[in-house]
This record gives C-alpha cells, sequence and structure tokens, in this order.
C-alpha cells in the first residue's frame, strides 16, 4: 500500500528522535549468552514493552521458564508479544524481532564503545552492538507505530508482534511459546496472522534492498576431548602422555577442506545441484565478488565466479571452525598441556538436511575417527543446538507487496535472495502457523553483525522504516 | 658437609613461621606475563630483597631495561643480585631462583584462590600459585639463612644469588646480566663462583628425592593466519570465503601425531638412540607409568613401558600444542568465523638440537605446508622464545654433595634424572661461568606447576630446607 506522503514527511523530520531511541537501545547490554547480563535482556524485554504500549499496542510478557548457565540457574528473558488493531476485514500481520545482542567488548577490536551508539553523520553510518542486529529492525516497526499514533493514521492491517531475548542463545523457550499460540488458535496471540514479517537479515550487498524467500539451518557441536586431572606442564609431561589438543586438533582437521568442502561423510545426501532456472536466477542478482569481499574487509573470496559465491553462502551447506574452549587462548607464550578442550563447529544447512540427520552423521563419523586415533585421552561429541532450513514461495501476495513498497521506496527492483544465516524462528512459524512468512531485511552486507564495529547505516534505518510501513 | 643439630632442630622448630613466610610470597601475585601485574613482580623483588637484607646477605636490585608486552613499554622487574661471606678459603656456591609466577585465576580450576596460600595440615600440602614454582624453593634459601644468622652459624660456604622475575617469560634481560658479570671476573658478583645451584624442578615421583644433571630445551612458536578485515558472521559467509581457522587447524594438525612423534622434517637429525647404558639407567630409576599417571591425574601415558615413557619426558624431543588466540574461547556457541588466529605450540629440545636449528625446520615446514593450501588467507610463523638443551657431569663434586646430603636427610639415594621442562637460564650459567650446575628439586612430580591447585608439600619444604643446608 502506499504510505500518505505526511506519513512519509513525518519519518524525515524525526530522524533525529528516531536515532535517540535507537541510542537508548543500544545502550541496554542485553547479551543473551552471558549470565551476568541476564537482567539487561529482562530490562530491554521492559524497554520495549513500555515503547509498544506508548503508541497503543497491547502487550503481555510471557515468561519462558528458565535455563542454566555458566553453574547457574537463570530465569529466561520473557518475550514480548503484542497486537494493535482487531478488523476483521483487515489482514492480520505478524512482526517477530529479537531484542538480545550478541557479547561485545571494545578491546575485541571495536573502535567505539559497543554499548554507545556512535551517530557518524559524515559517512552515515550508526556503530553499535544490536544497531543491525536486531534493534534497528525492531525499531523500525517502532518509528511505524509512532508515526501512525502521532498523526491519527489507523495502520491498514491488524498487527501482532512476537519479540525474543534469546534468539542469540538458541531461541530456548520461543518454540513451545508460537506451539502453545498457535494450537489456542483464535484464542491466542497468532489466532488471524495472515503472514509473518521477519527483519533480521541482510541485503546482498550495500546498495540494492532485497526480500529473501531463503533460509540456511544451523547445527552447532562441541567436540570435548579430556585426558590429564588437570592442565599440565608441556616440559614435564610433553612427549610421554597422549595430550587432548592434538587429538582435537587432529579430529577438527578432519572436518573441513581448505576450499570449505565438508568432509563429513553422507552430509550432502540429498542436496540437489542447481538447475539452469536457478544458476539463472543467482546469476541476474545485483552482486559482484567484491561485494563479499568488501563487506568481509579483505580478499577472502574462495572463488572468483559471482554464482559459486552466492551459492556457496545461501544454497549451499558450509562448516565453520570457531574455536576451542579450555586451551590456552590469551596472549604470550604459555606452556601448558590443556587438560579438556572442547572444539566448536557448525553447519550451516539447506534442505533437505535437518539437524537430526546431520547430527547422527557427525556424531558416527567424529566417533569413528576418533577411535582410529588409539589415545587413551576420551572423547565426547554434542550438539549444541540447531534448526532446519527454510524455502518459502516468493510468489506469495506478501513477497509483492514487499517488492512494490521496495520500488516506491528505493526506486530499484529488490534482489531475491536466500540467505546464508539461520533464523530458526522462521521455520517454527511456518510449520506452526501454517502461514507464510517474509523476510525482509533493513541493513547492509557490510553492517558487521556478530562482529566488532556492528552498524546501521542511517539512510537504511529511515527508509527502512518507511518500506516497513509500505508493505503493510 | 653435615649440619648441625641445633641447625635441624630449628629448621623443625620454626615450621609454622616458614610456612607464615611462604604465604607471603605467595599473596604476591607477581605474574611477569600480565603487564598489569607488573608493580607486583617489583614489589615481590624488593620483598625478597628485604628478606636477604634481614639476614646479612648484602644485596643489589639491577635494572635490566624496558619490554613491551600488550601494547604497552614497561620496566622489566629487576634482577636481585647478592652475597653473603668473603672467604677466600671457602668455595663460593651461586643461588638461582625465579620470583615470577604463572598466571593463576580461581575460575581456571582452582579449589582454592590461587594468590592465598592455603595449608593443609590433614594431607600436609600447601596449595597456591608459586608455592613449588619457584617460590617454595627460593624461600628453603631464606629458612638456611634464617637459621644460620639466628644460631650465629657462619656458612661453610660463601653464597652468592641471582633471583630473576621473568623467568615464566622468557627471562628477558637476564643473559645479558649474566654476561656482563661475567666478563667482569672478580670485580664482578659472579667472580669467584665454583658451581651454581638450581631448585627449580621436580622429582620424578612422589617418594624418592632426585639430583638432576640434564633439561630439554625450548622453542616456542606462534602461527598466525589472517583474512578477514574484522570477524565475520558465519552464517552469511560460511562457504564463500577462506576461514583463518581451517587454514590453522590443518597446519596445527601437521605438526605432531597422536603418539607424540614429531612430524616436522629433520627435526630428529643428531638426535642419538640410548645405548645400553643409559637404557639401564633409567631402568634402575625408582619410577613406574603409575607414577606419572598418578601426578598427571589420569591414565594417559603414551606407553606401558617405564624405560620408554621416562625417555619420551626427558631425553627426547616433544612437541605440544597449547591453544589459539583470537579465536572463540569462551563457553556457549558463537557462530563466528575468527579474522585471525594465532596458534601457539612448542617443542621441548634435546642435544644436539638448538632453537636456531629447530626455528628454520619449523618456519620452513610451515610455510611449505601453508603454500600446498591454496587460500588467500596470510600466514606468519614466528619464533616466541626458546632455550637450549642442557646436560651435565653428574660425577662433579656438587653431585657428589648432593646425594650424600639427600642420604643424610631423606634416608635414600637419589634418583638421578634428566628433566624434560627447561631452565634456560641453567645453560646461560654453564656457559659463561663455566662451572657446573647442579640442579636439586624440592618439590615432587605431582606438584602441578602451571597448572591449577599448584602445591608444595610440607614436608618438602621444611626437608628441603635441610637438604639445601647440607649440600653447603
Amino acid at each position: 500500500m502506499v504510505a500518505p506522503q505526511n506519513f512519509l514527511d513525518f519519518i524525515d523530520k524525526n530522524q533525529d528522535k528516531f536515532i535517540d531511541r535507537l541510542a537508548e537501545a543500544v545502550a541496554i547490554p542485553s547479551i543473551s549468552g552471558d549470565a551476568s547480563r541476564r537482567e539487561d535482556v529482562k530490562k530491554m524485554a521492559s524497554w520495549l514493552e513500555a515503547q509498544l504500549n506508548k503508541y497503543g499496542v497491547k502487550t503481555q510478557q510471557v515468561p519462558l521458564g528458565q535455563q542454566h548457565l555458566e553453574g547457574k540457574t537463570l530465569d529466561l528473558p520473557p518475550a514480548i508479544l503484542g497486537r494493535i488493531g482487531d478488523d476483521p476485514n483487515k489482514k492480520t500481520v505478524l512482526v517477530y524481532g529479537h531484542f538480545d545482542v550478541q557479547p561485545a567488548n571494545k578491546s575485541d577490536g571495536w573502535d567505539t564503545e559497543p554499548f554507545k551508539l556512535h551517530v557518524d553523520k559524515r559517512t552515515g553510518k550508526m556503530f553499535g552492538r544490536g544497531a543491525t542486529d536486531d534493534k534497528g529492525p525492531i525499531l523500525g516497526w517502532l518509528n511505524v507505530l509512532e508515526t501512525h499514533h502521532t498523526l491519527g493514521l489507523a495502520l491498514p492491517v491488524n498487527m501482532v508482534f512476537c519479540f525474543e531475548g534469546m534468539e542469540e542463545s538458541g531461541s530456548e523457550g520461543l518454540d513451545e511459546l508460537i506451539a502453545t499460540e498457535a494450537q489456542k488458535g483464535k484464542q491466542g496471540w497468532f489466532g488471524d496472522v495472515d503472514c509473518v514479517c521477519i527483519s533480521d537479515n541482510y541485503w546482498l550487498n550495500t546498495r540494492t534492498p532485497c526480500v529473501t524467500y531463503g533460509l540456511r539451518g544451523i547445527a552447532y557441536y562441541q567436540i570435548t576431548i579430556s585426558g590429564p586431572g588437570s592442565d599440565l606442564h608441556s616440559g614435564i609431561y610433553g612427549g610421554a602422555v597422549f595430550e587432548p589438543m592434538t587429538a582435537l586438533i587432529t579430529l577438527m582437521s578432519k572436518l573441513v577442506a581448505i576450499d570449505g568442502h565438508i568432509l563429513i561423510p553422507g552430509v550432502y545426501d540429498g542436496v540437489s545441484a542447481a538447475d539452469a532456472d536457478e544458476l539463472k536466477r543467482y546469476s541476474e542478482l545485483d552482486y559482484g565478488v567484491n561485494d563479499l569481499e568488501s563487506a568481509a574487509g579483505g580478499p577472502v573470496a574462495n572463488s572468483d565466479d559471482k554464482v559459486t559465491v552466492l551459492m556457496a553462502r545461501s544454497r549451499n551447506p558450509s562448516l565453520s571452525l570457531h574455536g576451542i574452549e579450555g586451551a590456552f587462548s590469551g596472549g604470550g607464550a604459555k606452556t601448558v598441556i590443556p587438560a579438556t578442550v572442547s572444539g566448536k563447529f557448525s553447519l550451516r544447512l539447506v534442505p533437505p538436511q535437518t539437524p537430526e540427520d546431520i547430527t547422527k552423521k557427525v556424531i558416527s563419523y567424529i566417533e569413528s575417527e576418533f577411535a582410529k586415533l588409539g589415545t587413551k585421552n576420551t572423547c565426547k561429541v554434542e550438539f549444541l543446538h540447531g534448526g532446519k532450513p527454510w524455502v518459502a514461495d516468493a510468489s506469495h501476495w506478501s513477497y509483492e507487496a514487499a517488492k512494490q513498497a521496495t520500488e516506491a521506496v528505493y526506486l530499484t527492483t529488490p534482489n531475491y535472495t536466500r540467505e546464508g544465516g539461520s533464523i530458526p524462528v522462521t521455520l517454527t512459524f511456518a510449520d506452526n502457523l501454517g502461514v507464510n512468512v517474509l523476510l525482509l531485511p533493513m541493513g547492509r552486507a557490510d553492517d558487521g553483525a556478530h562482529s566488532t564495529n556492528e552498524k546501521m547505516d542511517i539512510s537504511n534505518f529511515i527508509k527502512g522504516s518507511k518500506l516497513l510501513d509500505m508493505i503493510l
């Protein structure tokens, strides 16, 4: 739907106010993976709820139970459910977002304090943890709500909100909530939802807006090798004992080849090759290997072919080695034989891969490779969390609305993309509500979600807010 | 020389006072590898100097220049030189020790606070960082000095002391100091030294005292692989980029086999096989694979043969993988592709290996293996620090004195051992002063130097103090 001009003007005029609100949100270090920050995640939930209430959204904080983290039992942060509008003649759109963030410390390499939004008007960029993942997009919806509320304009749809505070830590508790609400049917919050809209991914480049109809799944693992009762001095024991690091590094070296090919037997089973149509779709996208390398900040692409690179990051599975817990990780030169080490890695999944099937293959492969080593150390392989991959029908009316809104705001046709990252909740909504899900990213490819110097461009924040309104 | 009975009685009677002094020393977190603890290392130097002065030792704090650590320029901790006695008719013994310690945090897995000496009278063990490495042994000498001083007994030898605060961080500045003092001849602190005694290693087991006539050297390396400009999200980039962790893990997997065999070509060049005599010497030691495993706290020995295990940890080279800097090292499941990762490993060296020769082989091998990978990431191999191996003449008079003192205090013949750890200063003294060096350990095999719950047995501390006196 085309937004009235006074709506667009209001957004432009209130740009600074909207940025101030983003700064307020970024200032709350709502890190879901850090037990010591749990109160900040709850604070963020309450902050968000208050904002929604201000613009007429009825809300509920839903407790999601408890979790064990870093040896403590903690309350999970609540989910915030909300609704505005109840007109049976209007469509109902469910908006999902998450208000928790990844960890960040200035010492990780940030140029500015990660939890103090740094607005660089010269470059038009706003730096801060959560600026793009996912506080910026959530606040885009607040901008839409404030604008309608202040101008007295009715929303063209009924809106339902589902915001969570555990997305960066496996969305604990959310699947159950969505399933429960879905089962309640008309009695629940999600009863009459016609479509779900999620802004938690990124453009393919730094120029072209996109709509996203596919996501890779994820399966995250930990291999723990144990040996001595405690860390040993490498001078005293080196050479005479089976060292857990030697076994772990050997196992980790057998997971993925340097070119990214996954070495776990059977992992590619059923993954189809792209046909001519699909290859054509990738070749038509506004994208180049340069976009990848400039976003990544270095000449790191493992192919010079645009289509190969696009497929590698979105429609083929991948495996990344993330690190090792328990080994020496500081600066300098510590002569330790670590007693227990846990190697972390994850696979990105595409249809028909599922975490369950891949987990069987991963565990069986690693256990068999470990058995070959003949060490007296012990090995445990754990599946830490996962989510299925997802591909939607990109010809659905919600995608058509997104395309038209993009053309109106950005004056260009969007890229139609499949995204490499996982947003497991996408599939949970699709499966439980049986409706189409639309992924409509707000940020650019170089935003640096999960990384140092995470940012959102001011223009993406402002135009993105207009776009969100215009798809309604 | 046999110590007078009143000397031995004094030590027994003052046990608690000596333990209190060790607690004072442990309470100063003199971590040389941590820039933020540099003042504590200096404080420890002054504490030690004051103790020496109290018992009639003339001392000098010798500045050793500066170093760059964690982006800062810091003063190196001073060395403490000292002397007591100037009788040309007596032999002069130089005692070396170090007052710095390895890092330690309770959260690493300590049962008690690492910098608060925990004395468990029931088990007779004293837990704390530095208890055995190397504050306990240093304080053994203070016990000897205090006893002689209080009882008015002249020392049977002239004594020279050389204590440093950088042993755990490559002994920066010390080689130059020793070389300078050695060049000064009679005008320097070390002019008339007849023998050097160092207590900075460990018994082979938990029962039998030993004297040590050999040490392995060390060569410590870091492989740094860089790619993207900053850490990347594995969902967005995984599959499309060359990941530094994949290259690093691959390279690290090519360094050492699971059984401890080093895979770097040429690394064993010139290392002789043990002849029948040497094998016999190992077979006669009071030691079993059980000793190794009980000290290590787990069934981790890579051979069931006592001689093989002894040789593996003391007279053969070894390679340990210590960890990775820059990768994800926390708990939980972070989906990061680390941008720059540094793998740490070190070799323990035996004659005729030298750090210089091994470094050439290590760098050439890793660079050639890296070239084979065909990644667009970059690789840098750095030698961080090293020290040559050392083997002494175990029939020297100082060894004979140590044997007799051990028989008098412990009522048993000592094990004659080669030690797996490196104490590079041993070789510096041997080379610069041209005298014999005696290694006379105070602690047991299970003391856990560099590890969590480092300890010293009370009986080792007290009998060890008597032993130090009786070798004089």
